[in-house]
């Protein structure tokens, strides 16, 4: 076991962030590795979430606003300006390639095989070999092609998660963490700075893990011991890093 | 590529059946190997359908009926008889088991590990670190750990998948395949004995898969084109089991 990190977002946005950033992972996971039909699933996720909700215009906010920050601190003394220049850059890259694609995962709903599987995979324990011969026929190519295949249905989201993934870095990285300690399992704190996420890591080895909950301006953490489930009363420490 | 299995139950039964004995195979190969949190799609679809409910007395009745079968074939002439005293032995094992245990998956209702979990995995995306930190931890035990602890929540359903598995393993091995062709993509056929389930066997290579229908007496397969989701106009040889 090893540290663990822990995330909440405090807003809706990042809340929305961090999910769309989870299934990217979890895209990538199953490009690297063969999980059969399972990689179906972020896949269809993403589709959902994306046909909900067109993320575009707020990330290219974003985006903006942290292009501001970023060239700001170009003149600033004692700053890494090369690191700086280059998640300008990347930004940048990011920026033009999500003004110019069309709406993600568009593409994929024409897909006769996605879309038939899509309808199903709801389902509990329906992507059985009767209900989907075409998912047996298709399971049944090698690795090699069906990776091929799954790298094209996800590359139609690479434009919405590239730009996300690269916002949450520039968050996360911008906040360091501090030593904190909960007493009797629960700690609390308030910012007068706007935040968007906390972020707590801490030793599994303690044999809990946080619940956390809070606002902008104030948040809670306690502390819920796994093997029973319930509160922990203990002294814990942790880090603790809470992002604007 | 190589020759792949498609199997169309014909009646609810054999259906259900079909269905839970893949969701018994998928346990068994998130056991095999470490698939992360996407071991508890198919638990949780056991846990859902087992709900719904309950197999065990069809169970029992098919035991019944397959045994009083399996008995008057031990009188037969040129009759493999050790190979049907052992399919009498495991289904009679079965069956104690079956009719002694409690009802399959009602024990993982009163995890609340488990039920946390199963509350949001419907959800798009909605195993992320925030929505489920318990998650989060549990992934970060040892794959051993984790292993022992599936296979304990597993075992809750080891009386109901077993007979399933065994007398749907008879079904498959009391009828042999026999070569057939399909005109212009098509083939029909009929039986006047009641049909439970049709097997058909394919090379991939053909670049189509069975698309199957039917009830207890007559069934149709029309094959489709992989690449082009749409019907075959081909002569199509395949191999075809009419299963009782």
């Amino acid at each position: 076991m090893n540290e663990l990190i822990y995330e909440q977002p405090l807003n809706e946005k990042t809340r929305s962030y961090l999910r769309l950033e989870y299934l990217a992972n979890q895209l990538q996971s199953n490009l690297d590795q063969d999980h059969q039909h399972r990689c179906f699933y972020p896949l269809f996720s993403l589709c959902e979430l994306t046909e909900r909700c067109d993320y575009r215009t707020e990330i290219i906010k974003d985006i903006d606003k942290q292009l501001i920050t970023l060239k700001k601190w170009q003149d600033l003394p004692h700053i890494d300006e090369a690191q700086v220049n280059e998640y300008i850059e990347r930004l940048q890259q990011a920026r033009t390639q999500l003004v110019g694609c069309e709406r993600p995962g568009q593409k994929l709903k024409q897909d006769r095989f996605l879309s038939a599987l899509r309808q199903r995979f709801g389902m509990p324990g329906a992507c059985c070999n009767f209900d989907l011969p075409q998912l047996h026929y298709w399971l049944a190519k090698p690795w090699a092609i069906r990776q091929q295949e799954y790298q094209s249905w996800i590359a139609n989201f690479q434009c919405l998660l590239t730009p996300i993934k690269l916002l949450l870095e520039l968050t996360r990285k911008t906040t360091s963490y501090n030593p904190a300690t909960a007493v009797a399992g629960f700690y609390q704190g308030s910012s007068n700075q706007a935040l968007s996420l906390i972020r707590v890591k801490l030793d599994a080895k303690q044999g809990c893990y946080p619940t956390i909950s809070g606002n902008r301006n104030r948040y809670a953490i306690h502390f819920v011991l796994f093997d029973q489930q319930k509160h922990s009363d203990q002294t814990i420490d942790f880090m603790l890093a809470t992002c604007g």
